[in-house]
């Protein structure tokens, strides 16, 4: 049985409380915006059974939450600066369920330098139910957005593809290329299903070279479709120079490329850069320790973008991932 | 069944995109914040037979999730600018729903003059799930606190006291003194449950004369006894002049007026105001056309806040009200 309200407050998220937050013990936050920048505000929810699995340690739970939405932030080239967090508890969280959570917070407001501002703690009767806002800092009218793209503009992605989706397979324990890896691969694919790494690095870079940018959190493709609608073009991706996690890179498999390439939760950075500005870009990221490899291009306007694999076009059994019931697709 | 949650989307929210949101086309909102002023957030999560219940109207849910964060921003002193929303949607949502949520957020955006900024939509087992995150302005360093009463001020509340409580219990089918009441405030007191009204009309005034202020959420006594806490003092407070719903004021019932200042969901506001501030205070609420009423005074710090009524001190089983199941106390 979880501690009411108040005792959860008062053991776990008051020593989250950053600045602004009046140590949880006042209605609301403030936030002071410097002159010259702009708020970048982004939201997501996730529950038991949709985004996380009920048997997920509290802490990777936690951080999963939080970094879903760094991420966002990272793809729009700001600043993380701080987070409001609404937790809906269910009967079956404990006391032990809370210090993980709150442990996995404190941890990533460490890494990521933000502090809790504020939030909401309720009963629900299926959960937990996890939602958080966060905020961050750009100069102001420079966040990076989906639209912004033109044809010729290079394509970047960051980090690797599929590695998510490879992890929640082996936890449901879906036969795949993935089973025969050795034991340490197999966790370090896991491991990114439940706690993803977000590009915070990359925002600065964003901001002064890319023409369009986002983060991929529904499959590569589905997601390039996004800021190609939003840019109004098109693209074509050279799927060999997709980088896949280690024991998965240099298949020649098209199914499996095609099922990587449009599955979930990657969390890595999907954008476009002027071919004149490609290599500075490069020099950035690779100066920001963040690794990112060119994976085709934005073309003109001709229907949804393509994909080239193994010297042919292709096939896609479905272009984006969305989050359904226990992980599955719909 | 509900729709994809790009169709709800597109469907429902879009129209609903305020400044900064870039038509809920990218991954996140930018709020520019004016120079001299801070950004006042706060975030309020509601769930189906806690906060609300199943039959409810899905306008009024949608209103209620809303408003309570406003009224938080009132309590603070803060201008309404904007709010992002987060929607768990359970199997049990359709297009109908889903209309009348649009609408009644359509309503109020036109009401308070703010917009959407974002947010996201998700599948949950148990819902619906509806988490906000509302933002305000305020001057900078002028959000008004908790922390900050005196002994000696003045005790004020704004609207009545116990009108929603009063609602529930009829909506449940509780016998009280609401049963005997004409339909037509009945059904005002079923409305003031389902539809809180936010003080927004109040934050200049408090800003100005209050020393503290909060909205009221969880019984007048219990939140007396936060404001008091975080201000250091104690109070006192002459139920008498309690303003209580039309039919239930004038009341010497000793049992009912302990219950309705206990109760949840007043969603009015709580002040303390210096008493020689406390006839310019009065005469802003008046010219705002909110009714105030002075209720008390902070006091000495001795313990918590006492209610005197009917010649003796008010016996109170209970001080706060916690949103449990189905509205249930716990």
């Amino acid at each position: 049985v979880p501690p009411d309200e108040l005792s959860i407050i008062d053991r776990y998220f008051r020593p989250l409380a950053g600045q602004g937050a009046f140590d949880l013990r006042d209605d609301a936050g403030a936030l002071t915006v410097p002159p010259g920048q702009d708020l970048v505000v982004t939201s997501d929810m996730v529950a038991c059974s949709v985004h996380f699995l009920p048997g997920d340690p509290s802490a990777t739970i936690a951080q999963k939450a939080l970094r879903v939405n760094l991420s966002d932030l990272a793809g729009k080239g700001a600043k993380p600066l701080a987070y409001v967090l609404s937790l809906g508890v269910s009967s079956d969280i404990d006391d032990k369920w809370l210090g993980g959570f709150a442990e996995g917070l404190r941890a990533d407001q460490r890494r990521f330098g933000i502090g809790l501002l504020g939030g909401d703690t309720i009963s629900v009767l299926h959960g937990p139910v996890v939602s958080i806002t966060a905020f961050g800092l750009v100069a102001s009218g420079r966040m990076v957005h989906r639209f912004g793209g033109k044809p010729g503009d290079e394509l970047y992605v960051s980090g690797t593809i599929g590695a998510a989706a490879a992890g929640l397979a082996l936890l449901k324990g879906e036969a795949g290329a993935w089973s025969a890896l050795p034991e340490q691969e197999r966790e370090a694919l896991v491991q990114r299903y439940r706690v993803p790494e977000p590009r915070t690095g990359l925002a600065a870079a964003l901001t002064e070279f890319a023409s369009a940018a986002m983060d991929i959190s529904d499959g590569l493709v589905g997601d390039c479709d996004k800021l190609c609608a939003a840019s109004g073009c098109s693209a074509m991706i050279e799927a060999w120079n997709v980088p896949l996690p280690a024991g998965l890179s240099g298949t020649r498999d098209s199914a499996l490329m095609a099922r990587l390439i449009t599955a979930g939760d990657d969390f890595e950075i999907l954008a476009a850069v002027p071919s004149k500005k490609a290599a500075d870009f490069r020099k950035r990221a690779d100066e920001a320790g963040i690794p990112v490899a060119r994976i085709g291009v934005l073309t003109d306007p001709s229907g949804a973008p393509q994909v080239l694999f193994e010297g042919t076009l292709l096939d896609l059994p479905r272009r984006a991932y969305v989050h359904g019931r226990a992980g599955e697709q719909k």
